[in-house]
């Protein structure tokens, strides 16, 4: 046991050692370093699936699901697509060195804010294999060393895409450590990467709610909350149905297994006759089952359709899966007091040509991302522009919402005088 | 212990349903009760003293020493002066409802990310019972709930103080809950308020080393850490003596028991003949102790000046106090390795008139100020401009500095679209 921490703490030195020298490097070096991983990606892609292959093998045996199965799974196309993404960052400005703030005192001392890089990045993620070039090279354009412990289901590729993404950093120059895998496949090596106070700067856990949980409980390293997303569509009285009607099913259907996809639909009561019948009867056609209040239930029997009656544990629910709750609120007061007993605080959407309506809701609801009249799918990184996403922030501190280059760093005030001392 | 735990979550949970409120509030609303509380504070400055002698007494009574007897005083004068610091923080802007970033995207939607207060702010605090009106108005003008935990021989002052600050809430339509106290004076009480996970938004421990690191480790809500500050002033071969002289003398003497004093001077070698008779001497005339290392101590011998040998524990030291380590260096990189291996990472000095130096020096030194021939002294919330401060993070993640209005806040994104769906 404490072998296996020492293990995992000599990782994280030698990881604040290559961050000291990665902080320093000019965008030239880490694009250049960028281009040679894409590159390696591509040269490697057949042997990197054959590694890959062997992973799945062993997930297959294990009675792994066909889901995670996907998931997992790294093809030379796949691969290639991978690469292509690298290819991307490297267009994207460099944070590091841009001025946040900057000012004159009156007494003379300049003040400038500036962009640094947090140090040493602890990624926690689950089965996808792509997050371990994706986290990387994030954080190495940030200047950041990345520290990466992904699932024992995709150890050897891991392993394997690592290997490859550290040749290529050897050949620009960049410390090898600057991209790293924590050592050993047990839990506990989840629990010393978090606890490497003083080695590791934050730690971002990526994945399902349990490990987020045990994250947030268990580390003393500093955390960014990821990805929860029970996120609602509330249809307000002045809501245009049709629009209310499109915008319910992209929110919900368009992508299920995504942390912005709509888990539960609110509906005003004055729009219950014309709007429930319609919404029912899309969302059934679209396969999805909703978990209806008696106004649903009720509306679902009218129409023909079963609609289950939904418990506390649908109003919880983050479903992932073609699966809604929904129910008929009073007035908007109610369905902001919903919102707040029951969103994880990820996005919500509100559907409405009411000005006063619209206000209201922003003023009430307390989420990272607020959509007015607009799909709860368009919370992404890509989506905003970012150009890039290391993931979605769920917590108040630090970023909330997507986070792209920006969001992996940190700031310094740098204060120039000339000879200043205070009276 | 549970019933302990019960009653600390309730009044967390009466915290929370003011910040839902107080979240909502125009910046009329919040001065005018700002305007309210100094009024209330003056109104009641000699009850509120006569509070204060029965903690002093009780104090006094258990043997606690005068300089921490100072801290925990307030005369009817110094209550005024709290007062006068409320005033101030009603001319500062709200950060509130500040647009951080906004732009349109090709398809349309208008994307705005806004500041948004951060809910519940839990403050954990020693002695000074001033802290407990300067982070309840920081928490109120910035949208926030303020939940106070000072230190038990402040009790019935902190207890006071509240009372008086709630009843001006009451006047101006504020929750009272939107200032509260802890219940409860033993240890535990802080520990249910640093795991009220859910209620509880960020807890920012102000105090000494121990508290602060038992506040990281064992809280699950979300920290800010402040205030450890092992601050080294770095004296360049290319230093001008006399500034330099004056920039040592002032960091270290100008006010002692601060976070931003400096505890470490290193002075490149180059410069030891000329610059270390003339420090050794005038930190002396200072009443200054030298910690030296072998240079030091042969320099000290030579002008009569007796200076103990440094050992680990001064390199380390925050001494708040008359003391100084004090290390000669081979060269900037020597400075900057002795730096990042026992800096707090509060603040760093670099006094030099080469700009080679002090850009290597900014690039080395990884810091949350960086001070170019300027006094430590400087890194200050007030310094800065920023009219208030609710502490200095020497943390990375969501604020690093002073902290001022802004860092009491997170952000929203709203995304307006006008029925946008992803294709």
């Amino acid at each position: 046991m404490n072998s296996d921490r020492e293990e995992v703490l000599d990782v994280a030195r030698r990881s604040q050692d290559a961050a000291a020298t990665v902080r320093q490097l000019t965008r030239a070096v880490k694009d250049d370093a960028l281009g040679r991983i894409a590159q390696a990606l591509r040269d490697n892609a057949d042997q990197l699936a054959r590694v890959n292959e062997g992973d799945i093998a062993r997930a297959v045996a294990d009675g792994v699901d066909a889901s995670l199965i996907d998931r997992l799974t790294l093809t030379p196309m796949r691969i290639r697509a991978i690469a292509d993404a690298v290819v991307e960052v490297i267009e994207l400005p460099d944070p590091v060195g841009d001025v946040v703030r900057g000012y004159t005192l009156a007494n003379g001392l300049q003040v400038r804010q500036v962009r640094v890089p947090l140090g040493v990045v602890g990624m926690i993620y689950e089965a996808r294999p792509n997050v371990t070039v994706d986290a990387a090279v994030l954080c190495l354009k940030s200047g950041n060393a990345a520290l990466l412990r992904g699932s024992s289901s995709a150890r050897d590729t891991n392993a394997a895409l690592v290997e490859v993404m550290q040749s290529a950093l050897a050949a620009s120059g960049v410390p090898r450590d600057a991209i790293a895998l924590v050592p050993g496949e047990t839990h506990a090596s989840v629990d010393h990467l978090m606890t490497a106070r003083g080695l590791v700067d934050v730690v971002i856990p990526r994945g399902g709610e349990s490990l987020i949980r045990r994250v947030v409980e268990g580390a003393t390293v500093p955390v960014i909350e990821t990805g929860i997303g029970n996120c609602h569509v509330y249809v307000d009285a002045a809501a245009d149905i049709d629009m209310a009607v499109n915008i319910v099913l992209n929110s919900k259907t368009q992508r299920v297994s995504v942390c912005n996809a709509a888990e539960t639909l609110l509906v005003h009561q004055d729009i219950l006759a014309s709007f429930l019948p319609r919404i029912i009867t899309a969302l059934a056609a679209s396969g999805v089952t909703i978990h209806g209040d008696a106004d649903f239930v009720a509306a679902g029997a009218k129409a023909g359709i079963e609609v289950p009656v939904a418990t506390a544990a649908d109003w919880a629910a983050e479903y992932y899966s073609l699966d809604i709750a929904a129910g008929v609120v009073a007035d908007l007061p109610a369905a902001i007091a919903h919102i707040r007993r029951w969103s994880s605080g990820h996005t919500e959407a509100i559907v409405s040509d009411s000005a006063t309506a619209i206000n209201e809701f922003i003023a009430g609801v307390d989420s990272a991302a607020i959509m007015v009249n607009a799909s709860t799918r368009f919370t992404d990184g890509g989506e905003f522009g970012f150009g890039a996403e290391i993931g979605i922030s769920t917590q108040k501190l630090h970023a909330r919402g997507p986070m792209g280059l920006p969001e992996l760093t940190s700031s310094t005030y740098i204060v120039s005088g000339a000879g200043h001392t205070r009276p």
